[in-house]
């Protein structure tokens, strides 16, 4: 009895916001991390139980606060969501019991499944996909981190933030790429709408997660860190209906056959030619990243940068020499670096006192009249997209400085409809990189898209540039 | 009477390390900044006078120990190094008490010469080269921040360290690219040997610093910033030579035709395609980088990682997850990953007790055993190069972790001649960059070429081998 999508989606809803959630499994060898992790859930949103047959580890459930069983089928209250951490050979049993209770979603976090490539552990995976149909549950993993709903402190590790949440929707085949995307994503300013790390993926597969993601009204951008894909006619069904829905990053290793041999002995996925991979995506209509970085920094364009597909840019250095680099780095993402207006060369004229009046593209000035050159780039006609450079070591030194720069950039916001980026770079002495990151997210908060550096603006600026030219070129 | 070679070359070794120093036109208005960037060498190496007629501004450059001057003639002393910083049209003036005094080297900071595009700059800048020329004066600039030798502490800026040399030459066109340089370098474990910002070039151009640091026995490795050559035949010509004595990596902006409108308004270089500037400094053997990031990690990896040509590596991550992004990102490099000999397999299952004993190139442990699985891959006979992975968030927590990893990393160095490399990663929860950078430092401190994330160290290590194999290759 496969579940329908429909059946799936609304599944999937009630496992990413349950009332009652159960670990099975809890252990003092691992401190209790699952109880830990669904900690934040437990104190704000709903029940949280222990199952577990060993009652040696009872007390160190209940010292963080959670009732203890020896059987799920002893809770008297319904249970939504369940992670299962036991050794693989009882997962079976375990997963008896919550077809039997009624479980919407089930995680099992245990591995040594399919991808051990070891003749038990693929009959218990097995066992586990034809118990799972049979019944219609739909089990996250095995082999994986599962889900993470910031919003309402389902996470997949207690270090994870919980009580806010963001835009972007992530899948992720592997554990450490998702507790890695989303505490990367929240320094950058980034946060996720929901997280789910899939591991080995035989019941509920990318499909449905995507299926998932297209519908949630908190996710606007959805991103995935792919290894392969298990079943490709649906995996592209449901990206083709995706992107009708909202823009999907997609980041994909194995693109060699070197690298595809080490997907296979992490979760099974194997080789598909890159160029056959990559056709078949830009037929979708997605969008495909290289790494980590441009993951966060597409994601974040796309959701914080109205809809652009201008590519004459006007530039703002805050030297000459940074001004060469920028001019280099942004025409090479395919920007046209196009000479100012005659009106902005006199604009600039009027106030800027440079030594020969040679007002060329990237202007550059260190930080006097910052506000009148945003403007007067706001309002040239030969320019469709604006990029600033900021100094985030003065800013950090001067905390009026930082408010006025941000005036500046929400006063082109509202006064234009062009796109405008800052790119934040250091300043000597060397701003530590610390501080640049929180200046990043300051920014961020304030809508305005910022950037670590020329590359990291020019390659996310291109990607939304891309995005939306495709859909106006098909009439999307 | 133009200088020879030979003797440019002594004349820029004797500005390097001068025995008295002056400065022409320090002033209030920027807080004396040319006497603090030779506070360091003024109480430690040698002397310091300011010279300038305006005596408001005496009191200012004794409140920091310098004494003043109203010409340069004044000075009973020899002067080896002069930094100019008074308006445009007095530069001149100063110039001519310069070549009357016999000074080794000028610097001339002021703007506003030829980059300016403007009658008066150009035809002053003329001036400067014709006296310069007929004096056989070396003049660094116009419009740049002059030389730095951290070890006699004469700066481009008093924000600058002092005292400790590296190995890095690095020439730069544009001011802000060099003190970027400096500062940015050293936050990664890398320090200068002697660094040049040339500025407009006119008189002491590119083929000079070039030879001078070709000879120079500090300098190891030779980076430069290129807006452009301004006499391409004497630039490739000082190239090829220094290429036969230390590895020399190039940054050049101005790729594309309107990035070179930006380098022609700086310095006033113009575009050469693409195509044709690649074909010819691969023909001088030089190295190319796209930004300062690779700059960086391939100056440390060339002085570090022992000569290198096989492309068969190993790969240790930490997890399934980021074992999959190594082996892409390191095979999209060109390296190979090979499976493991034989006789590493059975060692690994000695110890490992992966489930399927399914020991697989990127190998993927969890700290546990690290020195062993090192040692391991430095005696496997199928693998060529080493990478290993090392999360920075346990070693900052903890000590003692800390010094094992290293003396891991140096039992590796000290019984196999493979190249290994340390990547550094985050972990959770995410480790800030500040620490990531610190433990950069500390791993090249000790001698272990270290980057940041695997994309950073692959493109190093690339270079690396390419570098190597071209000159087997040619039989160099």
């Amino acid at each position: 009895m496969a579940l329908s999508r429909e059946e799936m989606v609304a599944r999937l809803e009630r496992g990413f916001n349950p009332r009652n959630v159960a670990v099975v499994g809890a252990a003092r060898h691992n401190n209790y991390n699952w109880l830990r992790s669904h900690s934040a859930f437990q104190q704000n949103h709903g029940k949280l139980f222990h199952v577990n047959i060993d009652k040696n580890e009872w007390p160190g459930a209940e010292a963080l606060g959670v009732p203890n069983f020896s059987s799920l089928l002893d809770i008297s209250e319904p249970i939504d969501y369940v992670t299962i951490s036991v050794p693989r050979q009882v997962v079976p049993r375990v997963l008896q019991d919550c077809i039997k209770k009624g479980v919407a979603v089930v995680h099992v976090f245990t591995a040594g499944f399919g991808e051990s490539g070891e003749e038990e552990g693929i009959r218990l995976e097995q066992s586990i996909v034809e118990m799972a149909q049979k019944a219609g549950l739909p089990v996250i993993g095995p082999n994986c981190m599962g889900l993470f709903n910031p919003a309402v402190g389902i996470r997949q590790s207690a270090e994870q933030y919980h009580g806010e949440k963001g835009y972007l929707g992530y899948i992720s085949q592997s554990g450490s790429q998702s507790t890695g995307l989303v505490a990367e994503a929240f320094v950058h300013g980034l946060k996720v709408s929901k997280c789910i790390s899939m591991g080995n993926g035989v019941v509920v597969d990318a499909p449905d997660l995507v299926d998932y993601l297209a519908q949630d009204e908190d996710t606007r951008v959805i991103g995935m860190y792919l290894e392969g894909v298990r079943n490709p006619y649906k995996f592209f069904l449901s990206l083709r209906e995706a992107v009708k829905r909202k823009p999907v990053i997609i980041w994909k290793v194995g693109q060699t056959e070197d690298a595809a041999r080490a997907t296979e002995a992490h979760t099974g996925t194997s080789y598909v030619r890159r160029e056959l991979w990559d056709a078949v995506v830009a037929r979708c209509g997605a969008i495909q990243v290289d790494n980590l970085d441009e993951m966060i920094d597409t994601a974040k364009a796309l959701s914080v940068v109205p809809p652009a597909i201008g590519v004459n840019i006007g530039l703002f250095a805050l030297s000459g020499g940074h001004s060469t680099e920028m001019a280099n780095v942004f025409s090479k993402r395919g920007f046209k670096v196009v000479p100012f207006s005659e009106r902005s060369h006199k604009e600039l004229a009027s106030f800027l006192s440079l030594i020969g009046g040679n007002y060329v593209n990237p202007i550059q000035a260190f930080g006097e009249n910052f506000d009148r050159i945003v403007d007067v780039l706001g309002r040239d006609e030969n320019i469709d997209v604006v990029a600033v450079e900021v100094s985030t070591g003065r800013l950090n030194q001067n905390q009026e400085l930082m408010e006025s720069r941000i005036r500046a950039f929400k006063a082109f916001q509202a006064s234009s409809t062009k796109p405008i980026i800052a790119v934040l770079s250091s300043s000597m002495p060397k701003t530590d990189s610390t501080t640049l990151e929180s200046m990043e997210r300051r920014f961020s908060q304030e809508g305005i898209p910022a950037f670590l550096g020329f590359e990291r603006g020019a390659r996310a600026l291109r990607n939304v540039v891309d995005y939306h030219s495709q859909r106006i070129f098909l009439g999307e």
